[in-house]
């Protein structure tokens, strides 16, 4: 079943400089040394994308997306011939190819298209000869022949795509960072890389914004069960996390980790009248307008009345804000209001399938440590507070101790099923 | 006949940063609500090609010319999006179109490829919108859909291929230079802007070192005959020179310009025993180390022995000489000797065709100068003369005196070759 391909996904700040990309050919060159068949994905160099951007919006305020995307694809194109020329300078043969020449083929949605089928012949060829190639992540072209990117992150899933695409075994994804740790090390001095985090729990903790990896990559690495690994350019001695599907060997911690969102606000609308139709109202205005909302709560209070919170991206506040106070006049609500300094704490696990008493156990430590909840959302593998945000760190410290996440889980092996203890 | 159909190209200094880039497109758009068809040909923002290309050259000391072609191309797809998106801006639509977008095919020779043909299609259509059509200049594909690139100034050429397929009035090269001048304004003062030079003079022109523009745009002009136009970015009042075919009613001075090269050096073969194929070996060696001579003077010294002189570009006196030390031995010669402090002075007319006593005056001129002339070689166009580098400002400046280059030349009316006078 094994191809032999790995495929290598290199992100912005591994090609930063010359120097390098120097150092990335070296490590694709004792991969393929050691006898296996690379195809890279590269990123732009960090901080290309930014100013290409910024100058195309100091040409306009809204920039035609088909040209921008045409613009933007230029980064990895530099980055990508580049590396190919590093790796040829090291006697290592590579092609660097452009995502027409990988035949990644999306929609017509430009800055944010979505791939529709990888014609991978001429990659496969160049593989076959025993070359590396070396792909221009984010980018693609549409049916027109025009070139597409894949939106932010995009070069995650370029690297997947190509992977499913030509049966890799693997795909690794470098990165500035040793892994997926228990929390943000930078607020929990003792946070843990994990070895292994499941497909769903890495889903959860992407839409939560632990930025590693994209969500829309780890989607697609689950739809086709590729495995993928996530692992520090900088430090070869480090395996990284490997994100799979669960399987019962894995180790399973009841909780694999504590993330925490800022960037939220909540608003609320008080008083409403409590009649059929009334919260349609209110969120329909916000789809139309693309606000999305994430978690809702209602209450409801004296008088056949009822309070609706809910919380959104602080960028969309304002905006939200206007709508709101608009609708609020429609439905005869008391008032409208915003709060900014808020901050949703959320614990992840797969464990929590099997285990119960963890929101429990979340909601105690809180309160411990004299922290309100201000909302409560859950899914099957997740459970997530909002808090006042000036006690972001203090919950996120103390739920990461309570649930022990510094230790390596012990690994609890599965009693064999068919054993008979006492024949 | 007429298309109205104009092919404008801006160099690197024209689109040299977002400032410039909006000026152009301000200019476009002047050309198109004047009811002109545009189709704009962009060079990469001054600066951004050496970049690339020094990046390059920092992984490897020769670095694979597939990946160069890959590399570079993506400057002039950066300043044609980003030209793009300025005129949407403007609210005069444009459509960005890559090397192979426009449909330039060329050979597989990477870094100075040939254009084999150009399938406008799609330009063509854009046009028909009334959209402005907005070309990556330098680059095009080849047969396997890899980037190639033509060549330093390689746009000035995909301007003029663009204008000959699309049938165009008139192709306008957009530079930092008003036109074409009758010698380097840096040195000689009054030099004059020529409004109208003949193709073939232009050609000896852009050998000789005239940097407007490149032999090769210049060649493929003057083979379809496609008006140019040479014209300031910065100068609209300016109209510019127009380079075109000679006609009866195109003002023929008898001297155009006077062009200086300082960028030559002169060896000396002395006493080479003057049998035949002496001269044949000593040029083949450096016709195989691709080294291009430019003037050759052969003069027989006593008692069966012969002095070699020729021209050669600077930087490749070092190779040539040491090639010339060895083959020197070989045949015997006397000695071998260089000289890098020397320049080459020519004066470029097509009317000397017609007026005789040219050389004749630019001899007598450098003579009451002062000025010794080492060399002569001269064209049906063209007298040059190799002197001491010392001397180049001097004989410029004298021989545009002698002929007059600051003035407007006085326009002389054919006669008519039909009237008889005194019937």
């Amino acid at each position: 079943m094994s191809s032999n391909l790995i495929v290598q996904k290199y992100g912005g700040t591994s090609v930063g400089s010359v120097e390098k990309i120097r150092g990335v050919a070296k490590r694709i060159k004792k991969s393929r040394d050691a006898g296996k068949d690379v195809l890279v994905v590269v990123s732009a160099m960090a901080g290309e994308t930014d100013k290409l951007l910024n100058m195309a919006h100091e040409l306009s305020d809204l920039p035609e997306r088909r040209e921008i995307d045409l613009l933007l694809s230029s980064g990895e194109r530099i980055s990508s011939a580049l590396l190919s020329i590093a790796l040829h300078d090291m006697g290592c043969p590579a092609v660097a190819l452009t995502g027409r020449q990988m035949g990644l083929v999306t929609d017509n949605t430009h800055t944010r298209a979505r791939i529709k089928e990888i014609n991978a012949g001429r990659a496969s060829d160049i593989l076959k000869k025993n070359h590396v190639v070396v792909c221009a992540g984010f980018q693609g072209v549409n049916d027109m022949g025009d070139v597409t990117t894949l939106g932010r992150g995009g070069s995650d899933t370029s690297a997947v795509a190509l992977a499913v695409a030509l049966k890799a075994d693997l795909c690794e994804i470098y990165t500035d960072v040793k892994g997926v740790y228990t929390a943000d090390p930078r607020m929990v001095p003792n946070a843990r890389k994990l070895n292994m985090v499941s497909f769903e729990e890495m889903l959860e903790m992407a839409s939560l914004g632990a930025k590693v990896l994209q969500i829309r990559c780890v989607e697609f690495a689950n739809n086709f069960n590729m495995p993928l690994v996530v692992r520090s350019t900088f430090d070869e001695g480090d395996e990284g996390t490997r994100i799979c599907q669960e399987n019962p060997d894995m180790e399973q911690p009841v909780v694999s980790g504590v993330m925490y969102d800022k960037n939220q606000s909540k608003i609320t609308i008080k008083g409403v009248p409590d009649q059929p139709g009334i919260a349609a109202k209110i969120f329909n205005a916000l789809a139309e307008a693309s606000i999305s909302v994430d978690m809702i709560i209602q209450n409801v209070s004296a008088e056949g009345h009822t309070d609706i919170s809910f919380t959104l991206p602080n960028t969309n506040l304002q905006e939200a804000m206007s709508i709101m106070e608009k609708k609020g006049k429609e439905v005869q609500a008391e008032s409208v209001s915003s709060d900014s300094n808020i901050s949703k704490i959320s614990v992840v696990g797969a464990g929590m399938r099997s285990h119960s008493g963890v929101a429990a156990r979340i909601f105690s430590t809180l309160s411990n440590n004299k922290i309100n909840i201000m909302m409560i959302s859950t899914s099957e593998i997740r459970v997530s507070c909002v808090i006042d945000s000036k006690g972001t760190e203090q919950a996120v410290r103390a739920l990461h101790d309570e649930f022990k996440l510094e230790e390596e889980p012990v690994q609890v092996s599965q009693p064999a099923t068919d054993a008979s203890p006492t024949a």
